[in-house]
């Protein structure tokens, strides 16, 4: 299949053309007239299938040659998922059984076989739901740790990073969505933009002439566009999470690019926040007191499992060219090594502060919106969802390094969530 | 010849194996046999040949497999010769007329043909003789600013930075050697390094416990590893500037990679430093405060140069994807990109200072000396220009975030030459 040109797959086809893969026939049975298949999306840009067979299911993740929502006016090459693949194959040496098995790969057809996960939900909708999932703070702060501390030149070999860096930098036009839509877009009048409208025009107008706001927002693209320490998923909110009560996984990291740290950190974190202001528009089932009490627990948990784990690994597999044993450890400083170790942590909660504000503008100001202010019908008490996310997140672009810790941040949410309120 | 495997050229047989090279016989002139033929050199890594026949003379410089000066037990691949190749095609275009014109490049001879500066010297001798070079400071100030900006994403498209960001990622054996000769073995007892010892044994001993510079030194070798902001020439020193009275030529940037913008700026100022705290140990042939005031203002004029055309290309040639002006003027906000810009400035001199400490470090308690300091003979005056150095490094590495401004550095620094007269 692999030497013919690209083409999609279709319902009718997909049995046909994957009958001779061992790899997904092995796993689901060989009979490919059996096969049911589903086409199920993934969001924007992909065809994704659901093919089940007499012994199991697969799913069948291909790319298309423009972005599926928009159609072919807006072209996204293909090598997306030659990205997507091998961000897939670190990210599972790097925290193994956090993200879906890979069966096979073709790269001519953009195409990859993986895990069925099942019966996994997108943790966006679970969340919308009033879902508490017990597991996802620590899942998810293990994850991070461990693939931006295992990417990086604090563990690889230089010559590897090295060359994975140059291999990911071949990722230029899903990094250029990234750079324009996170970092520009939202702070003018961009084309493609859209917003509760006219709820939050006064709001969004003040925002688009907030000097600090828009500088310190270029300063943090330019962290992003230079700061190349690790191996991003490079797309990790809520959407990119599927779970059960008793497991979390991550999926479609395309957007992998070596980038800042805490590029993956204040994206996560701001999902949590942009779902903890959404809950009033959710409140139609009864009170979401707890579920919002529970979001910010999530933060809380996901960031000190973070600096635990991240902790954990500088002590036990620093192994890379950065701060090495022969500097502290082994003239007899281990605080030496502590002292660096602190001030990296402090680094990186002043710019995941950053990064998580700008995520929260462009969630509400940009093209890609959430579900969970989405599905608010009513705009008004969609607006008033929306209003202090922003609020909040111009105050962490701007004062990220004067933030001292997580309940200062809490603090100024429940009050901006209270005073939101109708 | 290219076809052939790689053979280094002899004074004998460079004749004969350059004879068809039509990029070098239409210069010199077409008859071999009469060209006379000099090796002379460069330093540690190449041979380097100065070729003169009827017409003119051209430079050949030649990769070995190894480190020249420590031979074959050191090997050092020859693709270095095609990083130095491409970093000069991109220099000669970011600030034309200030590196030797290219002539003819040989990849598989690891060979470049160029230009032959002549009466031109290397800029340490000159200042080592105490010559006064009134360019300098205007020439290699535009060099930076116009190369560090003119290669990254303040002017770049995005999709050509990534591609020389992935291009110059390969050039692996070159970045080892900084990453770390510059930033880790200065401060242990690395092998390979050497001091003015016993003279400065104490010194040594108090630098190689000093928990904050070592920590605050591997801060910047993770900047210097990660921060992939432009092009580095990567070895910006005093030994890598050719100059006359009239003439300034950057040379031999085999090193260049991707990094922060500091690092070239920085290296060049240190280099600058040494040179001052030198001057007391070629003081024979009479006084050299004359000497010492000019090298100071040497680097206030690089640095004033170098921050007045990087303002001045921000506000003309600012059309990469950082910063635009979509956000600030064409909003009627020009403070808003002048404020950026001024941020930008402030992180460049923060790190530039970090940069040039940990480079004076390098080059007295390392293995890569400065002919400045290596040509005291007298170990003990040796010493005492060396010691100021140190402290000066120390100082610049440790409080760089708190220093205001070159008359401060420079205070300190007259303070400290005063205070090692013996």
């Amino acid at each position: 299949m692999s030497e013919a040109r690209f083409e999609p797959l279709t319902v009718e086809t997909l049995g046909a053309r994957l009958a001779t893969v061992a790899a997904l026939t092995e796993r689901i049975g060989p009979d490919h007239a059996a096969w049911s298949v589903r086409e199920v999306g993934d969001g924007n840009l992909n065809l994704v299938f659901i093919v089940e067979g007499a012994n199991g299911g697969a799913i069948v993740k291909q790319a298309l040659p423009y972005v599926r929502l928009v159609g072919e006016s807006w072209p996204l090459p293909l090598r997306r998922s030659f990205f997507e693949y091998h961000a897939l194959t670190r990210q599972a040496a790097r925290d193994p059984g956090r993200v879906p098995e890979i069966y096979h790969f073709d790269e001519a057809q953009a195409l990859i076989v993986m895990e069925y996960l099942t019966p996994h939900v997108i943790l966006r909708r679970a969340l919308i739901e009033g879902q508490r999932l017990p597991r996802i703070g620590r899942d998810l702060g293990l994850f991070a740790a461990r693939t931006l501390f295992r990417g990086s030149d604090l563990s690889m070999e230089a010559p590897a990073r090295k060359k994975d860096l140059a291999l990911f930098a071949g990722n230029i036009e899903l990094c250029d969505i990234t750079e324009n839509l996170v970092f520009t877009d939202p702070y003018f009048a961009a084309e493609m933009n859209r917003h509760t409208s006219p709820q939050l025009d006064e709001l969004v107008a003040q925002l688009r002439a907030d000097r600090d706001l828009k500088v310190e927002a270029q300063h943090l693209k330019r962290l992003f566009t230079s700061a190349a320490e690790t191996l991003l998923h490079g797309d990790l909110h809520t959407g990119s999470v599927m779970v059960t009560m008793e497991d979390s996984r991550v999926i479609d990291p395309e957007f992998a690019v070596y980038g800042p740290m805490a590029f993956d950190v204040g994206m996560l974190l701001a999902n949590f926040w942009m779902a903890y202001f959404s809950q009033a528009g959710h409140e139609t089932d009864g009170s979401r007191d707890a579920m919002r009490a529970y979001l910010l627990d999530v933060v809380v948990e996901i960031w000190r499992v973070f600096r635990e784990e991240f902790t954990r690994l500088w002590e036990t597999e620093r192994a890379g060219i950065l701060y090495p044993s022969t500097l502290y450890e082994d003239q007899g400083d281990p605080l030496g090594a502590r002292q660096a170790l602190d001030h990296m942590l402090a680094d990186i909660w002043r710019d995941m502060l950053g990064f998580a504000g700008v995520e929260m503008h462009r969630r509400i100001l940009g093209l890609a919106h959430n579900a969970e202010f989405e599905t608010i019908e009513d705009p008004d008490l969609r607006a008033s969802c929306e209003r202090p996310a922003l609020l909040l997140g111009r105050h962490l672009v701007v004062n990220r390094r004067r933030i001292a810790g997580l309940e200062e941040i809490h603090a100024i949410a429940r009050r901006l969530n209270e005073e939101a309120r109708p």
